[in-house]
């Protein structure tokens, strides 16, 4: 019989110690969504009380299957528990669990706490009891435990006893400083139960400071542990925390851990891991790890062509897995049957039906491969894919061209001594043999400057002659820029989101080292593609 | 008394199986001088025969200390090793070792290579043997050794004692795939050891498909291999090979293996690890991974303001070794979580001492929330935070002022129908009383646009009169754009990470809902941290 091992997320606390990321309460509530679709047991949702942020998240947390938990610390010592208005605040969010910190290093209690090892122990335990007559699940970080069990080991088992004695379901241990190596950890768990902590309470809470946070939680898990912690694609303070984007498709499809353990994890949403990895990227705004295991763009990448060739008679000689287990897909230097079918998938949900022998199918992939070599990236930008795919196909009418523009940004000192920045833009477009000659400067309702690419879309979207009463609905909503990789130079990437009257969104892309041309093909795409859109329904507007 | 620990490097021959990696035979040559200071064993260079850019490589290759190595692979079945010409252009490229390549697989025997069991054997052995009656030192890298093993251990045990029979002075287990994991790993290794095959003479070579590259490397150690296998930063096919950037403090400075093993890399090579490393990536253009295990940006970063107080009355209370051994530096970043700990130690590694009691702590924590409600990020923007810091304490010079500055972007069409972008950049800055006025367009060596951004800093670096000189080394080497919320219209955030000719990095930020206005005002920023960091040292150049 296979015993149950539970996975608590840590990506909306910890993952938020990572340099440079600060969600908001609104992204918090995506990511816990996403969290519970995927079958984490535990979402540690943050820090009531000691970040504005976090406590807002838990006022709007979503229902979620999984246990929402908050995180806090072990009350002061000199106080009751009853009294300690951090406690408070963490109970304060009203979540089913509770997670606290604590120390179990002796050095950290007398230099860091100030405190006497004694008092340390009683906060410890009046700490967890008071969560427990509360009626909450509670769960001790034991903070620093393998450095804390490296100096004092009987000491740092004590903390962990005066928590599980208190009543806590969880005891985690927490390597803090993500020094300690696998072959430590597996020997101090199993070193652990032997003192009377049953593995079934037990967890793990690794950091990547070696490398090795993924292989010291399965080492834990291996020694009788049965809670993971970890995060999203690895987020976490300085080197992160254990991934559990890694750690997922290894715990369910490797031995021995697929044959013993069981998780909250179902094959279905195995099958969407890559969309959770992507979804925190795209909220991040960063470009995804092409080498990232399982989920990596390179994961099932074959540039050897000694692999490449053995891969077509048989995958299993150059891959450990199949990789649509975890909705990734096999990358091989050549168009072959699976990209074919993807792509017929892709022109019928745009409603171009194509012959599975239609040799333009080749052309299409093979201007695709070329486009993503320039740093392109058609997966977000459905509304491009379409409009490439129409021209290769011959299905595109040239409603106008652009002839040319000039984009100025100016910034001056005004008479008054202020600084002001003024963006003007002059776009020159030929519809149906008409010059048209616009110009706009980019201000909003209160007179502030928007920049270059909002003043670029007023001209353009200001005069297209038979086409204008088309785009007089369409509107810009979302604008992202990636610096990337595009062949050996770094090249600029944006997307834009458009909307319009009938509430259709599409997206578009464009490349360029320029960040105001790359705007403003992708600009020309969404345009385009509203025209081609809405004159297949109705024939232009004249 | 410690043992010898081989370090093998296969960046030029396996990391350059990653996607999108092709080294020039002049970046080869870069890397292997690099891999020589560092302290590596072996330098494998490349396919000679295989490859035309390898065969140059060879040609060209530095004298080394460590010992250079092509790679090719076991003769092919019926004929003889003095007849295969695989073999012999491995051998023409004249290098005193020669790792090749084998099957120990039964079913990649039989269905990739379409020979008997008994053939591949023959291969092994008499191509191995060939190697040795050639002088050079033989290495067999046994591929698919833990999937074969798996399959059939008796047959991938007799493939190793072909090769070791026959002369290989090293025996390497090769985890082709990556999806063996490390409790496995370990006890192969040992049951390979008690095959026969002594512990000295066995080398291991990881993949990271289960991100367990490097344990897999540290197990295999662990229980006797004397030689390790990996690349700089990872870099390989798929997820990538072992990082030895990330094995070498490991191995250097962790018990069990500092105590027990030594290897080829001095304390003064270890220093240089952050270097070494950022070499990699300056060849590739890529972004340094800012949570690189020790030699990343954030590695030793400690953002959460409990972690950041400790820190300051004691590193070790959360961070598992120095930085300065590997070359890297400590951060305390600024965020919103910080309290004045964070601030205060943050500002002594600028060299601000400020009392504790000192009001204008608390003037610098507000004015820092202030901006980070309009967008401003100062966790990943340091030397930004610093110059914020510098100027509420009235410790900034005003070097130079820019009076105005304008940007223009224009597209048109060629007198031959092609399509042009140019940008073109005017500022205009009172430096020293002098009113300075400087154009510049922005073309990069093939005369191709770079875009307004670029076009602005060539031209504000092009005259500030007195303070010129000092900015004549600095350069930008990275520029990140992120749409966010400031207030409740959504505003661009660009970071710029600058470099100097002594290596320094910094990084700045600027904010804006016009794009071209928030990177200069990044730009500013990091001209006059340079500015200030070196007219401290030396006075203007005047």
């Amino acid at each position: 019989m296979s015993e149950r091992l539970y996975l608590f997320d840590t990506t909306l606390r910890d993952g938020q110690q990572t340099q440079g990321v600060q969600f908001s309460a609104a992204e918090k509530i995506q990511i816990a969504r996403a969290l519970d679709a995927l079958g984490i047991d535990y979402i540690e949702g943050g820090w009531p009380g000691a970040n504005p942020t976090d406590s807002d998240f838990f006022r709007e947390a979503p229902q979620t299957r999984a246990v929402m938990t908050a995180f806090g610390m072990t009350k002061r010592a000199g106080r009751s528990a009853e009294n300690d208005d951090v406690l408070a605040g963490v109970l304060d969010a009203g979540t089913p669990a509770v997670c606290i910190v604590g120390k179990t290093w002796d050095f950290h209690v007398t230099t860091a706490l100030g405190v006497t090892l004694g008092e340390n122990l009683e906060a410890i335990s009046a700490s967890v009891a008071h969560l427990v007559k509360k009626g909450r699940e509670a769960l001790f970080d034991a903070e620093h435990f393998f450095d804390g069990y490296r100096a004092n080991p009987a000491y740092a088992l004590d903390c962990l006893k005066a928590a599980y004695g208190a009543g806590a379901r969880w005891i985690v241990l927490c390597d803090t400083n993500g020094g300690t190596l696998p072959a430590e950890v597996g020997r101090v768990v199993a070193e652990v139960i032997a003192s009377g902590i049953p593995g079934a309470n037990l967890g793990i809470h690794c950091h990547d400071d070696t490398g090795n946070a993924v292989a010291n939680s399965l080492a834990a898990v291996e020694a009788g542990a049965r809670q993971i912690q970890g995060t999203l694609n690895g987020l976490g303070e300085r080197c992160g925390n254990a991934n559990l984007i890694t750690l997922i498709p290894t715990l369910k499809l490797k031995a021995p851990f697929r044959d013993q353990l069981e998780t909250g994890v179902s094959d279905a949403a195995l099958a969407g891991l890559v969309k959770t990895s992507r979804m925190l990227d795209d909220i991040l705004n960063r470009v995804p790890q092409r080498a990232a295991p399982y989920v990596g763009a390179s994961a099932f990448a074959h540039k050897a062509g000694l692999h490449a060739s053995a891969i077509l008679k048989d995958p299993t000689t150059y891959e450990h897995l199949d990789p649509g287990l975890v909705g990734n897909e096999r990358q091989i230097p050549m168009s072959n049957q699976a990209g074919q079918s993807n792509l017929r998938a892709r022109l019928a949900s745009a409603g171009l039906e194509i012959d599975p022998k239609d040799p333009r199918l080749a052309q299409i992939l093979d201007e695709i491969k070329r486009r993503e070599d320039q740093g392109y990236a058609y997966d977000g930008a459905q509304a491009s894919f379409e409009m490439l795919a129409r021209e290769t196909l011959g299905l595109t009418t040239k409603f106008f061209e652009v002839l040319r523009y000039r984009v100025t940004v100016e910034r001056r000192e005004e008479a008054d001594g202020s600084r002001r920045t003024l963006s003007e833009a002059v776009v020159v477009v030929d519809a149906g043999g008409e010059r048209m000659l616009s110009v706009s400067e980019s201000q909003d309702e209160s007179g502030d400057d928007r920049g270059p690419v909002n003043a670029l879309w007023k001209a353009l979207a200001k005069d297209l002659g038979p086409w204008q009463a088309m785009i007089d609905d369409m509107r810009l909503v979302d604008f992202k820029v990636r610096i990337t990789q595009g062949g050996t130079e770094a090249v600029t990437r944006v997307i834009i989101d458009s909307e319009d009257g009938q509430g259709r969104r599409w997206s578009t892309v464009g490349v360029s080292p320029n960040i105001v041309d790359a705007s403003f093909e992708a600009l020309l795409d969404a345009v385009r593609w509203k025209l081609v859109r809405d004159s297949a329904a109705k024939g232009p507007a004249t």
